[in-house]
């Protein structure tokens, strides 16, 4: 069976010593979140995870979820009781703020228990996960009065939250989308129309669930600019604020799918369902699209869960199987054959997995953070700033880490050998469910669109440019210290081969729009190795120093560190080169073909 | 739900203008094979799979196999009728002897009906799969009475076969295994001990499974020079040489696994099983090893296959589904979108998987010759150099296609969006399917150090250097002709990269054994990268000649297999750069943990 332990050192590092988060207390927020609080937080969001969630992982994706003839949908064993654990803590309100019961701390802390749930039982933690995502819809799009009625027992977990976007014939393209709202007059809608691939769409873990929905309201314009949004609840409140007369919304079918059995996935029939409108009229899209940074950044972060659970059991197996004997001579001669670990082609698994899995983390928070200081900070040029960065990261941290997260799973497993594929080991279901995260909140291919299409061009590729910046005055700056030099120089190197792909698109693309398609995904990639590059130059710096002070007892995890690194640096950067010769061989050849031809 | 056409034209484009299978036709069982013949087999072989055989794929994946409490196992809905229809079409004997019952056909040919079925149904295919491998074993390692007594009915497929060689605490490393067989004094051997994953090791689709099992006979030596094979039938032959008694090997449990489902992987105990000695004593693991090659190369046709039926279903996804405007403007003015095949971004996954299946198709047929060539052939000279040449790509053809083929069906999964991770769509099982193939017959890993630690220095590196020798020979003849310029740079590009890489590993594999195992799968991918451009030069060039021929009115099929070889070699040939650098870097960094650190 799988275990999971939560990297909270490694999370501390990032926080601590690399992002230095204490530099922020001056945030709201913030200024609660002592290193000793931080450090209690984790330690407990580890405890949850470990004791309540990774426990019942398994038996989630064996059991998954019912639904029955009625429509109701019963969760996998054990999840209504961990779900009140969850609830009973108060996880939920952990980033929100305190007028609707949240704590208010850091969304950048949020991030690392979301790590952490996700690593454990990712379909359990889409069930607040979504929550989430609705409450921050919420916070930002809806009146005082939808606020009052519906936030606080969403942050509280009494109620749960959906998103209801993709329709049978329409997910990527909403302009398409058909479901409709009639008004009644009274400010109320009657909302019609079926959605699919409704994440936590109906479940028995709460006793009602928040639906916001897009629709097009009676006589709005065709496209993407007649798309309004809608609070639907399951049950419509009654006077005093509380769960009445069921509305009508149900549960047609839910999904047999590859992975992440335990949360249902349901096809959402409305029929006549009584809805209110959030925001403007036929600006929901946009009000959606606010918030989608957020929800991918969580997807993101879902990549680099399975990625580390699947490593943490692909390292217990290559410690403990013995097969083999080490090429460089014999490493166990008490026993019949080594332990796997040994054999460098097991190694090279292992270190992919490891410094990845530390990368994306850093990176993963280093966003997180753009995004508290944009909504947290008093300084404009500083909101700004942050929300560009934050913006251009979003579709790397969405598209390239759930890429490689998914690889990575597939290659834990491959450690495993034969058993791998035998479903009782459980690493099938770290690469069933880890292929999810490629797929929705945006496939990945539409993220590097996005970055390529809209993130890169805005504002005149200012956030692009800063980045470019900031990284290569930190590459410089360390050129010339010898210890680091292993980090300055291939990240300078990736940069440069980025720069270069930049350059090659803003000269190609303008003349011809299929080079902007047909480079994005190998452009995302190459940025992504750059971010994470940035990344290993920011860690080894932290560690550096660290050592230099004395690293308090703690020398070999700094050691370890800065090794990690020297592999990530010597061994994965050299993809940059070769993603820059791809998008440079142009489209042409890609888009030769006719249609019928395949 | 998914469809399948057999790709027959492209087949027959290999076979006969790359391959000129025509030129062999002085060796055995090659005569009989004309063009007409071979048309019509492979068109037999595609209604077989596409009628008979896909009909039932999903029912296998949903329904698989069902084990009872008398340890017997019932296959899925359907396979028991299907694999009537292949016995008694005769398909099992094809390349076999005529004097057993088979028809002697080319192996490559039966090659070529493998892909087919594997792309239909690769569950039901290991059924017939597994026999073919145990005749082939017990063809070259039997006694002529062995032979007499079990290959007609195996042929014919009455009877089924199964290899035995993983234990629970061995797999890869064969030299632990346990199983014990006890000499009975009338030549016959009592076997005892558990073997695990044993494909198609019960099912109820023939009177009698003639198991063939490693074993250590009682007082041989530790190690790999004391296991010996034994033929194990299910049922011991009556005087009649019919199936009499039960024998003593029994199944414990079938596995429950990530997919092909509709195929039993048993757990068989031996509990004092009759069995007969195959073969010398203490010589089983090296004949194990030479039919190992066979065996790999059907396991890479069965990653050639899922990505070839994954791509299929994702084209005609990507033909059907409209979403999104072209970013070259409107493509279907007539629809509310264009179908996504416009976009450059799904091109690029369709590029990548033609031009993928194209190349490993040839590339698996030309290996399949080399192994005709040499069983068939009567010149001594000419027979090494093809068996050195198949065993030399075999690790290749076992590895990257494997690897690539999951990677396909994973992008061809991608194409359907969230579609593609509902079971109901189909393309999940194809994903789930081809992981195993990654897997068996050896992981990648062991066939990448296979190859650079085997198949490599062998023979003073006499097969390298004139696999090197041929490929260059034929790049620098082909550098000149302005048509196939853009197919003989890269390959000459890729080779030197091959070349160097191999450079690099004489020099330093030797000093440090650990920068072969931490080269070794890198350096069996840049293989792959060479081998499948030196079949696109092989296959452009047989292109521009029907073209220059006037192409029979099929001008369209040779300029689109032109067109998709460009764009392997512009958008995947650049992989070779970063491969070597990776090689280059070396495996310091690699090795660098201690294991605790993990």
């Amino acid at each position: 069976m799988p275990t999971y332990r939560a990297p909270v050192e490694d999370t501390l590092f990032v926080l601590n010593d690399v992002l230095n988060i204490q530099r922020y207390n001056n945030l709201p927020g913030f200024e609660e979140a002592s290193p000793d609080m931080i450090e209690a937080i984790l330690g407990e969001a580890g405890k949850l995870a470990e004791e309540v969630l990774q426990p019942i992982n398994r038996i989630g994706d064996e059991e998954g979820c019912t639904r029955h003839e009625d429509g109701s949908v019963t969760t996998p064993k054990g999840f209504k009781e961990a779900y009140d654990t969850y609830r009973e803590s108060g996880w939920g309100g952990l980033p929100f703020p305190e007028e609707y019961g949240g704590q208010n701390l850091p969304a950048t802390l949020a991030t690392c228990v979301g790590e952490y749930v996700a690593s454990a039982n990712m379909a359990f933690g889409m069930y607040p996960g979504l929550t989430g995502g609705a409450v921050a819809a919420l916070l930002q799009h809806a009146s005082e009065e939808q606020k009052q009625t519906y936030v606080p027992k969403m942050i509280s977990g009494e109620w749960s939250g959906t998103m209801n976007l993709t329709e049978p014939h329409c997910g990527t393209d909403l302009g398409l989308l058909r479901t409709k709202a009639v008004p009644q007059g009274d400010g109320s809608y009657k909302i019609s129309g079926q959605k699919i691939f409704i994440s936590a769409g109906e479940h028995d873990l709460t006793s009602n669930i928040i639906h916001l929905v897009l629709a097009r309201i009676e006589g709005a314009p065709e496209g993407v600019d007649g798309i309004s949004l809608f609070v639907v609840p399951k049950f419509v409140l009654d006077a005093d604020g509380n769960p009445g007369e069921r509305n009508g919304v149900s549960c047609g079918s839910i999904e047999e799918k590859m992975g992440i059995h335990g949360n249902s996935t349901a096809v959402l029939n409305y029929d006549d369902a009584t809805g209110y409108l959030v925001g403007e009229e036929n600006r929901g899209l946009k009000a959606m699209f606010v918030m989608m940074n957020e929800a991918r950044l969580g997807v993101g972060v879902q990549g680099l869960a399975q990625s580390e659970v699947a490593y943490q059991n692909a390292v217990d197996y290559a410690k403990e199987r013995v097969q083999g004997r080490s090429i460089s001579g014999v490493k166990a001669p008490d026993k019949k054959a080594d332990p796997i670990i040994v054999h460098p082609d097991i190694r090279r698994i292992l270190m992919r997995m490891k410094s990845f899995n530390e990368a994306a983390r850093a990176l993963v928070l280093w966003t997180a953070l753009k995004g508290d200081i944009h909504h947290r900070s008093d300084d404009a040029e500083a909101k700004e700033a942050a929300d560009e960065l934050m913006g251009l990261l979003t579709p790397i941290v969405k598209g390239v880490i759930t890429d490689r997260g998914f690889d990575n799973a597939v290659e834990a497993q491959q450690v495993y050998g034969g058993h791998g594929y035998v479903e009782e080991w459980g690493m099938s279901q770290f690469v069933r469910d880890a292929r999810i995260a490629m797929i929705y909140e945006g496939a990945n291919g539409i993220q590097a669109l996005d970055l390529v299409g809209r993130k890169l061009p805005r504002k005149g590729g200012k956030a692009v440019q800063a980045y470019f910046a900031e990284v290569g005055a930190l590459a410089d700056e360390h050129m010339g210290n010898e210890d680091l030099k292993a980090f300055a120089e291939p990240l300078k190197k990736g940069l440069g081969e980025l720069q270069a792909a930049t350059m090659w698109l803003m000269q190609n693309a303008t003349q011809n729009p299929d080079e902007a398609g047909g480079a994005s995904t190998d452009y995302m990639h190459l940025f992504g190795l750059v971010a994470f590059a940035h990344m290993w130059l920011l860690m080894a710096k932290a560690a550096q120093e660290k050592l230099a002070q004395g690293a308090n007892g703690n020398a070999t995890y700094y050691e370890n560190k800065l090794a990690t690194g020297r592999f990530f640096m010597a061994r994965m950067m050299p993809e940059c080169g070769m993603l820059r010769r791809r998008i440079e061989a142009g489209a042409e050849t890609m888009m030769a073909l006719d249609a019928e031809a395949f």
